[in-house]
């Protein structure tokens, strides 16, 4: 079992310069990374959602996310203030890592920004959630494909509320076969700390998911014949929470922008 | 997977009356428990250590949780102010229903109670953490004794800190034959919530064991030739961590004092 996360560190890649992890955070942080997705960014890695809190909702969120372990499992909580990941990115900065924010205030999108080192304060706790990119590499080396027939979807379904904190679960929504269906419920159920198994699979009108505007990517057409939909929850509920919560101010990574760690998934998998 | 244990509720049990967990936390709440321990006490339920601070540490207990998994895995973080384990045992009070308390100021124990009623504030926060007695039915099936050559202890195996939470590892050490190690290392990873894999097995000093005094139980003997010490993450490591950080107040379950949920272990556990 993996589920400490502590004792699984790997260790340092050796050679001269840096890993692929640090390479894409340096790329983000001086805003030369432009591709439309972190997905396939340093392949293996864990990839995170980031959210910030002002310290005095830093509870409550932090319950939020106790409650709902699915769509929010958290890798790790920084110290108030700190925006430095010293457990899954030591030398990282969550202010200026990650290619894009979303920045919500009282529930309203108020901006997207390449940092957020003009709203940190002194008190602000950071909290990376893994995502279901830190699967790719095992679903592709299981022969489950990862690149087609993926979307970010709004659901109606509810979260447990915690505090000020509540709304709607966001979920990953994929169309595979048969095969792949039963492949991806093996693989992913050994990645607990980035959604584990699926919570669904075959009707999208069962969690109430919004096809027509997805968080991520073009709606979906015509389901092509054969092919299952499969659903897991998604680090972009925050996303969601925030524009329902109405807190004051509450910033998340953009969809499809994540957080490159240095954890390798197969790190904090269950063997 | 079982990590969102909030799908994963158990059915209440039919017929009339209370059910075991029930009626073993009514027997605490009427002080008509007189056991040593809850060992076997509603075998095959969640037993959880149950810690109480105020309000203004509650972030950095959960945080210092978050950071240290394997000792303090949170099945239920409890609003302010809200005894009731509404998730994990509805009806249940966490004030009365566990047989003994113990109470710190300022990392003293400064005494041992029947109930927390009069120590309850409204903003008091309550948390569940798995203990291992849970595993206890899963073990017995498997063919593991759990009741002889069991032990709580002291160690000088550092936990990570967080904000004023800091303090050394407490352990469950157990005496198995060889055969019953593996088997042990195989049931206990099932449980993520209960402690999940033992973190050591062999020798006692490699953790800093203080086998003089142990939390639970009387000093070990003599170990008999072709047993193994096999070692657990344990949940009355807040203890110690309330010794050493010596904030303000803090309550915990006493040694062997745990609180029943009506969860069952094999609920939450790895299938």
């Amino acid at each position: 079992m993996a589920l400490d996360v502590r004792d699984r560190i790997p260790p340092a890649e050796s050679g001269l310069g840096l890993t692929p992890a640090q390479q894409a955070r340096m790329d983000m942080r001086r805003n030369r990374f432009t591709a439309a997705t972190t997905r396939n960014v340093a392949l293996g890695h864990v990839q995170a959602a980031v959210v910030v809190v002002p310290r005095d909702l830093a509870f409550e969120f932090l319950a939020y996310c106790q409650r709902n372990q699915r769509p929010c499992q958290v890798l790790e909580v920084l110290d108030p203030g700190d925006p430095e990941p010293r457990f899954a990115a030591p030398g990282g900065d969550i202010r200026t890592d990650i290619a894009l924010y979303n920045v919500y205030r009282n529930g309203e999108l108020v901006d997207q920004s390449r940092d957020i080192v003009d709203l940190w304060q002194d008190d602000s706790v950071g909290y990376l959630l893994g995502s279901n990119t830190s699967v790719d590499l095992a679903l592709n080396r299981a022969g489950v494909q990862t690149t087609n027939h993926r979307w970010v979807l709004r659901t109606s379904t509810p979260t447990v509320p915690a505090g000020r904190f509540h709304g709607p679960l966001s979920v990953t929504m994929r169309w595979l076969t048969p095969a792949e269906v039963i492949k991806a419920v093996q693989v992913t159920s050994r990645f607990p700390f980035n959604h584990g198994a699926p919570i669904h699979i075959g009707d999208p009108a069962e969690l109430g998911c919004d096809l027509q505007a997805p968080m991520s990517g073009a709606p979906p057409g015509e389901r092509p014949a054969g092919l299952v939909p499969v659903f897991w929850a998604c680090s972009m509920t925050p996303l969601l929470v925030a524009e329902a919560s109405k807190v004051d101010l509450m910033i998340t990574s953009a969809p499809s922008k994540l957080f490159i760690t240095d954890i390798l998934s197969e790190a904090v998998s269950i063997p």
